[in-house]
C-alpha cells in the first residue's frame, strides 16, 4: 500500500484542498493520503477557526485517510521548524512521497534552488548579513540574498517571494536533511492566490478569503460555493453551537487579560518574545478594545505580523522559551482520525513506525503531547466563553475519529 | 481640628455605615472622620462590588471627610496584617482616635482580652498547638485557646466568635504595637448581623445581605430602603453602565482562564497558595462552569472559605509571595477623596505626616502603589468585559475626588 503525505492546516477545508488531495494521490500514484495537520494553533500565529477535531472531520470527509496532529511546538514555529516537524512525521509514518501545492508547480526548480543555497551557503549568509545591516527585515534580507545568488549562478529557480514556494522549499530542505527516502512532489496551485478574496462564480477560494468572508458577514451562505458540503455543514453546526469562529478577535478578551495581568519580566519568558517588546505589548493592551487596534499599536518594521502573532500565541497558551528549547524532534505520532483504508494501512505498517503511535492520550505521559493538550484547553476556554454549548471535545479523553 | 479614624470597606456604603460614622464622630468628639478604605479587593478575598472611586463617592456623600486607600497588600491580608496596615495609616495621618463597630460595644472588655493574651502568650500558643494537632482549623484552634485562657483568668472579655469583635481585637493589637497615642474606641453595632439577609421594614441591613439581594434579583429597588440615596444612585448608575456588579461570579471567566493557563508550579508562586493545593485548583477549574461550582470542588476542612478566596485573589491579580514578603509597612498615604473639611485638615496637618501623601499617582514610583494600580487594572478588565461602557477611572491618572 503506497501512501502520499501532505502538510495541511485546513482552516477550513475547501474545494482547493479537495483538488490538491486528488492531485497528490494521482501524481504519487498512491493508495492513501496521510495529512499532517496543525492542531488548534497555526503557523501564522493564530487560533484555527474551528478546532482540530472538527477540521479532522472535514479532512476525512474530503478524502484524507489518516490525520496526524502536527504538535503545537512545530505548528506554531517559523517555517523551517514547521517543515522539519511535519516532514519528519510523514517520513516516520512511512510515506513514500509527499506532495505540496506551489505557485511554481514543478519539482526541478525547487531542487535547483535547494542545491544553489546548499552549495553556496557562506555567500548566501554573507548577503543576508549585508542586507540586515541596512535595517531590512529578515524576510526581506533572505529575498535579497537569494536574488544575488541566483543572478550569479543562472538556472531555473523558484520564485521565493511566493508563500507556497517558500513553504515547499522548507519541506525539501527538511526532507533532504532527514536520513529518509521520502520523495518530494509538487502540484501547481490553481486559481485563488494565498490571500485572495472570494470571487463570484468560482468554486475555488483561498482559506484566507473564506475566513475573511465569514468574519465580516458571519453569513455562512456566502462561502457555500467554495466548500465541500461536509465542510459547510461542520462550520454551520459549529457556529450554531458556539456563536463564533476562533480568531484573535474572539480570543482578544483572554489575551488582553493575560497581557495586562503579567509583569513585563514574566512576558519575556514566553517563546519568541524578544526582550524589549514586552513593555510595548502591555502598554498597547491597556489601551486597546480589540485585537486589531492592539496590532495597529505594536506593529513595526522590526517584526512581521506573523512573528508578532506567534509571540501572542505563546503568551496566550503560556508556552515558554524553556519548553521550546527542551524539544528536539517529534516524540510521538498523535492520530486524530482515519478512514477504513487508513486503518488498514496502519495495521500493515504499525511495526515499522519508529515513534509511538498514540490514539489514547490519557495512557501517555509525554511532554510534547502535554503541550498540545494544554493548548486545546486554553483554546476551548475562549470558544466556550459566552457560548450556548460547552461541549468541545476534551483533548485528553478524545479517541481518534473513525470515518 | 480633631480627627477620628475608621477602617472600612463600604461594599456598599449603607445606612448602618452612616450611623457608625455619626457615632464615631460623637464618641470621639471629633471634627472630621478619616476612613481607611480597602481598594478594589477586600479582606474576605473578593473583588469589591463597585470600584474604589465609586465607593469613595459614596463615602464622601455619606459624611466621611477624608478617604485613604488601604493598599492591596493589606486589604487582602489576614486580619492581623489588615489591621496593622489600617491602624498604622490612621496613626500616620494624625488621628487622635479610631472607632470600630463591634458586637460587644464597649472598650474595656477589648482591653482585658488584649492584656489576657499578651500576658499569657506562651500558654495561649500552647493551647493553639494542642488544638491544631487534633486536626482543627486555625480559626477553631484560636477559639479553643482563648476559651481555655479566659476560664483560667476570669474577667469580662469580648466574645471572639463574633466577626466584628475579632477585627476590633486586631485593631487594638495593632494600635498597641505602634509607638502612637491613637486611642481605640468602639461603638455597638446595631440591628443587622454580619451576614443577615434583608428584612422588610428595616432601614438597616448588612453589606452581605445587600450584596446577596442584588446578586439574586439584580433588582436594585429591593435595597433602596437600606441605602442612603447617594449610594443607591451610584449603584444604579454603575449597573446601568456595566450591567453587573463585581463578584467572583462575574470575574469567573478570567479567573478560570488564569487558573487553567498556568502550570501547577507557576500557581505556587502566588501569595497564600500553599503547596499541594495547586493541582486541585487547576483540576476543579477545568470542570467548573461557575465560581460556585468551582468552590464546591475545592472547599475542604483545611482551608477556610476566606483563605481560599484570598489565594484566588492573588492568582487573579498575579500577586506573588515574593512581592508580599518585600513589603514591611505602608510606604505612602494614597488620597482617594476629601470634603472641604478634610482638605482643611490636611492643609493644617500636612507637615506632621511622616509618609508621603499621594494625590498624583503618575508622579510617583512606589512598589506598593504599583500593586494597587495593577490590581485596579485587572479589576477593570472583568467589569468592562462585555459592558456597554469602558470608562472606569484609570487608577494611574485619577486625582482624588473633591466633594
Amino acid at each position: 500500500m503506497q501512501a502520499v503525505g501532505i502538510v495541511v492546516e485546513y482552516n477550513p477545508f475547501h474545494n482547493g484542498h479537495a483538488y490538491h488531495l486528488e492531485q497528490a494521490k494521482k501524481v504519487a500514484q498512491a493508495d492513501i493520503v496521510i495529512a499532517i495537520m496543525s492542531g488548534n494553533f497555526l503557523q501564522r500565529g493564530e487560533p484555527a477557526m474551528v478546532d482540530k477535531w472538527t477540521r479532522t472531520q472535514m479532512a476525512l470527509a474530503g478524502g484524507v485517510d489518516i490525520v496526524i496532529e502536527l504538535p503545537y511546538v512545530y505548528s506554531t514555529a517559523p517555517a523551517t521548524d514547521f517543515a522539519k516537524g511535519a516532514i519528519s512525521l510523514l517520513s516516520a509514518i512511512g510515506c513514500d512521497s509527499f506532495a505540496f501545492g506551489s505557485e511554481d508547480g514543478s519539482i526541478q526548480p525547487f531542487m535547483n534552488t535547494f542545491q544553489l543555497i546548499k552549495n553556496h551557503r557562506t555567500e548566501y549568509d554573507a548577503f543576508i548579513k549585508e542586507s540586515l545591516k541596512t535595517g531590512a527585515s529578515y524576510p526581506k534580507s533572505l529575498h535579497y540574498a537569494y536574488e544575488q545568488l541566483s543572478q550569479k549562478f543562472p538556472a531555473t529557480y523558484i520564485d521565493l517571494a511566493q508563500p507556497n514556494n517558500i513553504l515547499g522549499f522548507h519541506y525539501i530542505e527538511a526532507a533532504m536533511a532527514l536520513d529518509s527516502k521520502i520523495k518530494p512532489l509538487t502540484i501547481p496551485r490553481i486559481a485563488a492566490g494565498y490571500h485572495d478574496a472570494l470571487q463570484e462564480g468560482s468554486s475555488i477560494a483561498s482559506a484566507t478569503g473564506i475566513r475573511k468572508a465569514l468574519s465580516s458577514t458571519s453569513a455562512l451562505q456566502s462561502v457555500q460555493d467554495v466548500l465541500p458540503k461536509a465542510s459547510f455543514d461542520y462550520l454551520t453546526d459549529w457556529h450554531g453551537k458556539y456563536g463564533k469562529f476562533a480568531s484573535w478577535d474572539t480570543f482578544w478578551p483572554f489575551l488582553q487579560f493575560t497581557l495586562i495581568r503579567q509583569t513585563p519580566k514574566e512576558l519575556t519568558r514566553y517563546a519568541e518574545v524578544t526582550e524589549g517588546i514586552e513593555h510595548a505589548l502591555i502598554k498597547a493592551a491597556k489601551t486597546s478594545h480589540s485585537f486589531s487596534s492592539f496590532m495597529e499599536k505594536i506593529k513595526s518594521k522590526r517584526y512581521t505580523w506573523t512573528r508578532l502573532q506567534r509571540m501572542l500565541t505563546h503568551i496566550y497558551t503560556g508556552f515558554t522559551k524553556e519548553q521550546l528549547q527542551s524539544f528536539k524532534a517529534p516524540s510521538n505520532i498523535r492520530l486524530l482520525g482515519m478512514s477504513r483504508e487508513g486503518q488498514a494501512y496502519l495495521g500493515m505498517h504499525k511495526k515499522d513506525i519508529p515513534l509511538p503511535l498514540i490514539s489514547r492520550v490519557a495512557a501517555i505521559d509525554n511532554a510534547m503531547l502535554a503541550v498540545d493538550i494544554h493548548a486545546a484547553e486554553v483554546y476551548n476556554l475562549s470558544i466556550e466563553h459566552g457560548a450556548k454549548e460547552q461541549n468541545l471535545p476534551k483533548d485528553y479523553q478524545t479517541p481518534p475519529i473513525r470515518f
